[in-house]
């Protein structure tokens, strides 16, 4: 049997405490429950995350590490090749998508610490938000993209959507058609995002661009 | 002076248990604190409330009161002239632009009371829903709709750029040029949810329509 490392035993910890402060909220959870959950003593818990507080920081830091390393990367890939854009939007959406707690916990924390959380961004996502802003702009002076999009504007709601439909998912297809299942809306929802947030951004010249290109 | 009535302190109660609510959530505010906030005792309080899950209902039912009767007449008016469906997606903003708390409040239910927000919206939401679902249908026969917008999904997504805008609005400005004042950020978030969800609906014969109708 594999030996289960400090890292091992950290990065479990991180998972419950991520799952069950998404699903609970960070006042209704207890370092017990969290503990419970991963299978340990409470007082092995505190030897690696000394409080609750402590714990919830490093939550929100390796979330927030996510925005400052992967989401870049795949950026600059998606908008270095021309006509990934939409790419773009699936690496947001697949992250949360992988773990929804990350999602939901990303939205309790704009709630409850409004503050740190605008910290949090000025310092790991700002520095890539220009990227994206930057690419947009170069494709309205070629035509490519409608002048009227407001590049801030628009790439944060991207964002928005990325988080809050994984969040709202479940609630909000009650009204979808009722004898449709959960998963079927849930595609419906992802898949319209993904065609109106394109839908938004390009001009019938990248359209045709793009038409031209796979014919090729 | 005016009498006070009952109503008006139902009221009082209403507003002040959605603004703690909605700032600190349901399971860090106490019934002291919305007694305080109103200016009357606990007692007096619980002599309206019986208890602080009852309060929670009442505060619930008011926001989804107001969707089941304001939002669908707005709509009505909105669908059934042309042209000003820009309007009714107005009528969702200014509600939630009112008092942001309610926003906040929406957003707190779904994560802490998924089933019983899944509930009111099939109740409270879904009977107005079919309303802009067939507008949509009907323009996609016209020509006047893009006929690949996903009607169900895409009103889902509005709803939920109007609620979470308002609600990440603050935290989101990080992202925007650092000497820009909040206010400057938050009008150019709203101006693009306008003009995205417009464009990702309306084909040019709808927009040429317009055009011609505004000459006349």
């Amino acid at each position: 049997m594999a030996r289960t490392t400090t890292k091992d035993i950290r990065n479990k910890i991180l998972d419950a405490a991520t799952r069950l402060i998404g699903i609970r909220g960070f006042a209704s959870t207890s370092i017990q429950a969290i503990a419970d959950a991963v299978g340990i003593r409470k007082q092995s818990l505190l030897h690696h995350f000394t409080s609750k507080e402590k714990l919830r920081e490093a939550v929100l830091d390796s979330l927030l590490k996510y925005f400052r390393e992967v989401v870049p990367q795949a950026l600059v890939e998606a908008t270095t090749g021309e006509g990934r854009f939409e790419s773009a939007i699936n690496v947001l959406f697949s992250f949360f998508l992988e773990d929804e707690s990350r999602a939901q916990i990303v939205v309790r924390e704009v709630l409850d610490q409004p503050e740190r959380m605008h910290e949090g961004l000025c310092t790991h996502l700002k520095p890539w938000f220009g990227l994206i802003t930057d690419y947009i702009r170069k494709g309205q002076q070629e035509g490519l993209i409608f002048e009227d999009v407001d590049p801030e504007a628009y790439v944060m709601q991207v964002v928005i959507l990325s988080v809050c439909i994984i969040v709202g998912a479940r609630v909000l297809s009650a009204v979808f058609p009722a004898e449709e299942p959960y998963e079927a809306s849930f595609k419906r929802m992802i898949a319209e995002v993904q065609r109106s947030t394109k839908a938004a951004l390009f001009t019938s010249k990248y359209l045709e661009k793009q038409k031209a290109r796979r014919r090729e």
